[in-house]
């Protein structure tokens, strides 16, 4: 069976997550690919080596360059700060390496642009790291949309929702500042679930946003006694059609205060609805109205091995599901279509497609009018 | 004790609720005024008749104009079909009578505004049927949010779906029609979630909206091989912004499988937030941001006794709340208003102000741009 | 239409509840008896005389006898303490009176057994308020088990809990002293649960019970600085098998933090299960087990117009119900079971058959054996 | 930093579990010794070598008596069927192995004393696969009672059900046979809430307890048109008293119709209660009884990386929590306890504890009276 080496770029908290779903997953799954953990790349030396011995790397250096140009590395895995996306990609692409990369792909969608373009030429595999998708829950909430159990579907409703900068004494940090984060929750947060509405729905073809930074400054951490400016938006809305005419609205905020991971959607349909939301990421909630009108009601469905990519982690159905799970989902992925060419998705384009509507919905909200895509 | 002699016009779905109201409020609240059931008015007089000895109205008619001009009439209760609320409250109000009227207050803003004009004029006193602001679940969210308990308010999150038209298959009725409904979804449930927006938050300053009529055409009750044109809007949307600078969004839908009883609120503040859902009157959930991290979390409060007008109907919690017993408060603050002055809202204003928000949503809809209020 | 006199002895919490009700059906039902409030009875003149006036009782007396005894009464509707059920329901019945009498029928098993002797030899009619019953979520229930929905039946969980006396800073009351209340948890609340027990399943055969009184003593009111003994049980469970052989298991408390209506219910059969909590009393919850097993799980019904004696309250589906209503349908009942002979249970029969269970249980928990029924 | 080298015995459905979990462990966790999957074994050689390839074991066997003597393994881990837990676990003692074995411990609380004894003898440690204790939801309830923050404990209420077996064509299997599996929901089922009682209320007293074989006969695979004898209970009920006095009930099917995970507690102390669910196992309700009355209600806590063993899964609160994460936590238990001494709990002294627990239940519902520990 076919190696697939990898070089992890990053090893904070998502570089982590990477790591534990590279231990599980040749257990979890018969992988088409051995996966081996050739090198990762940290900020210097003594965090590398310690992150190599805790995440089972062979290799390591405190230089990614290093990392992107190693003739033994397959993939080169990016779990950098966001701002650093393009380049790491860009220079591994370069180096004709396949590019799995977090989200979002990058700060803004020109550079996102650069990064399909760089890829398509050089003819590499690229992966982007929208974990939600890869959910059992999600799978089945598209095969009972693709099903028609729902009928034609006449509205979608999503969020992504988090309260880490709820409160106004939060100092500020990375995810405030336009040269490191680009967006702020549209970024950070809001990727994820257009990326659910494509993935459920299909591509989005105009928006109309609104947008806000409620809290216009933040506590200082280098000066306590000084507040800085926050340069991107707490919170955003957009009203938007999708391609098939298909009505709906997204928002997202990372002050919506009780939200620890408030992503969910809504799917209604002619005959029909879903709900869910990823804080009971083991269950989703069916309604089918063609059943007689005494015994309509919204059905809880725990996952279970009659669902998509749950059995291999357990063959008792309603045992739960948790996070690292999803991620390692999309490492079988990840292996599988660098081993033996399997379909690999979301790829680049669709996170040039996502940034695209985030910077639509942007766009719409400073000029007050609706933006095609 | 002042009587207060009711001439109900109208004696369908609703008007049986106000009647049933009517019937329990004396029990459950010391009112202020004595209900005396004087007259109602019906379509034809063997109804009417019917109608006044189940509901226990001393008098009836066949003829609302006599109801209207009676001496012996303090209020007029109109439950008569939308599009001739106008109507009825002009002439009521010509004779000098009180006049309570069910939402929405008419098919158009302008005629509301004619309505409004009127009573002013006449220095009559208007009540609105917009009963789950009187639920004791919404008076507790004005309570939080008027103490400060969720700290200063960042977002609004509405809804007012249900699903009596989800299937293409159900024929075509009233609500589909422009003359005897004016707008579809937003002008029959939509009115009640704007109110509660006004009710929570304050008034609204501008919108953006979309809106779409889903299924075109439906089958024609008259002529079952026929298909007939739906003249309105099955779901609506809108970005919204309200005088304070708080932003939000409101939906809602006539086709939303699923949702019996749709009406929802999200409502975001720095320290807090409070969730809701009309499928559970008897229920809020409150988060509290500044609860110690490791025990945050949605608390579940079952309204009783301690929360606003919930003893008089039973004095133990978590027993339980229904719809009659909102328009039973409902008919309790009409009684005292007009008996002993005590304040009466939502008035005909507030219906009007919530018309010209359901327009300029529709305006905006069309003219795909933000409409100021 | 014949008249149906009532004579209301007692106007605390439940009879309260009961004017309200009796405010309310005539114009929900169409029923078959016509309501005359005829005459109430309180402890003084004063208290008496405002309570006709509120609740619309046309006589009134400070001396129950008086009322019992008034030939214009047909009915004696008795919501007076506990200990006092006995002595009123069997003067009243003395006098020809048909019997209404609140729950718990009698302090023991032995005085309720009077009570229907004297109701048989006298050939009155009764009816004893178990209101939880008549919801129509309960009806619901009992429907969906009749018709074999969830096949045979296995297993029965009920409870029920609440915390009125959860703090053992709470003062002692009558609930704590033998002779006003008999058993503690078990005849306030138990009482309910193994009435519904056996309408949804039907008769217990055997018990075998345990019970503790957590809170040995309790501040005395009157006496701040004393402290007064609590002399019946805080909480009890009992192992219960049915006449039909399925086994099951009936807790309840009156210290259950947290619980304000847990009246709680799980009926398990070979085809699918149904849950229920009074706190959410317009819902309940089916599974069913022949569905496809990637979508199996359990169902939300929400009450509306297709189930059970909801329409008459409101046509439209998940509108809610409220205690009030249980009560307005179990006077409907009481009407017509007078007027027009319609059967008439839960009757003091059905009252005994519960005592008896309770006892059973009391018993068999200071025995510590099974006691059969 | 010490090795710690596995001898893996049977690698079906847990054995793959634990597999899941070796590989994940040292990267979530800095563990204090090597994990080395040394060897492991299967019923033939083809299926040892397949496993081996599959779980990353360096060597393989179809002889498990061969693994059990092999010098270079430290921890037998036995996940073999439960009949042969007894016999391994003893010969594995004997080489003087550390014995980590799933549960039940034995088919017979006698054969668990043996091993106990065996164990004690020898001096080896010990571990039992109870990982349902292991979640940072129950390690949090733990914590709460622990602190007091519910006041002292009154009631307890416990669960452990499933429904494999609750359609009566479900063929029979080994669950069902005495000589395979020894009980049937008790030994299977109620081991985990046994446990669950022991860890956060403590140990149990006595027991009255019911059961039953509902299903007495069920198709065999073997001969389609026979039916086969059900030896064990499919469902058991039993009152219980802890040592502390504390009262409390525990039930346990494997015919509960849409129970998929319904291990299930709720903890009632006389300053609050808490309430939990295995299908929602990141997250936990918690009521506080000395709340201000009308904000009282239970809360929904997500758990995060301000609970017990979360963070090391992932840095942000409410992402989720998986079933082998609960195996990952008890792996790390075991490893740090063989490498560096720390508690290894629970025991098989616990394993024996809650088989004598089970085996009273019985005794007593065969016996139909109270039984002592």
């Amino acid at each position: 069976m076919k190696e697939v080496r990898i070089g992890l770029v990053g090893t904070g908290y998502i570089g982590r997550c990477h790591a534990i779903a590279y231990a599980q997953a040749p257990t979890v799954f018969p992988l088409k690919g051995i996966i081996v953990k050739e090198m990762l790349a940290e900020i210097n030396e003594d965090l590398a080596e310690k992150k190599a011995k805790d995440f089972g790397f062979t290799r390591f250096t405190a230089d990614w360059h290093q990392l992107v140009s190693d003739p033994r590395i397959d993939v080169v895995d990016i779990c950098v700060p966001n701002f650093l996306h393009k380049e790491v990609a860009i220079e591994a692409i370069k180096h004709g390496k396949h590019v799995y990369s977090e989200k979002p792909l990058a700060l803004t969608a020109a550079d996102a642009a650069e990064m399909v373009a760089a890829a398509k030429k050089a003819n590499v595999k690229t992966l982007v790291g929208f974990n939600y998708m890869k959910n059992p829950a999600a799978q089945l909430a598209r095969q009972i949309i693709e099903n028609g159990e729902i009928g034609e579907i006449v509205h979608f409703y999503g969020t992504h929702n988090e309260d880490y900068l709820a409160s106004p004494q939060t100092p500020i940090d990375w995810h405030c500042k336009k040269a490191l984060a680009g967006l702020g929750a549209l970024g950070d947060l809001a990727a994820h679930i257009v990326n659910m509405a494509h993935y459920l729905i299909g591509n989005i073809r105009e928006v109309a946003g609104d947008m806000q930074t409620v809290i216009a400054e933040r506590p200082d951490p280098q000066a306590p006694s000084k507040r800085a400016k926050v340069e991107n938006e707490d919170q955003a809305s957009a009203l938007i059609r999708f391609e098939s005419g298909v009505m709906g609205v997204i928002e997202t905020s990372r002050i919506a205060s009780g939200c620890k991971m408030g992503l969910t959607y809504v799917v209604t349909g002619t005959k029909g609805s879903i709900t869910y939301t990823q804080e009971r990421m083991a269950e989703l909630k069916l309604y089918r109205h063609d059943e007689p009108v005494e015994r309509q009601g919204f059905k809880t469905i725990l996952v279970g091995p009659s669902h998509p990519d749950y059995a291999p982690f357990c063959v008792s159905a309603g045992h739960g599901f948790g996070f690292n799970d999803q991620k390692t989902i999309e490492i079988r992925d990840l292996i599988n279509g660098i081993a033996a060419g399997d379909k690999l998705w979301p790829d680049f384009e669709e996170g040039l497609r996502v940034s695209k509507v985030l910077e639509a919905i942007a766009q719409s909200a400073q000029e007050r009018r609706w933006v095609q895509l």
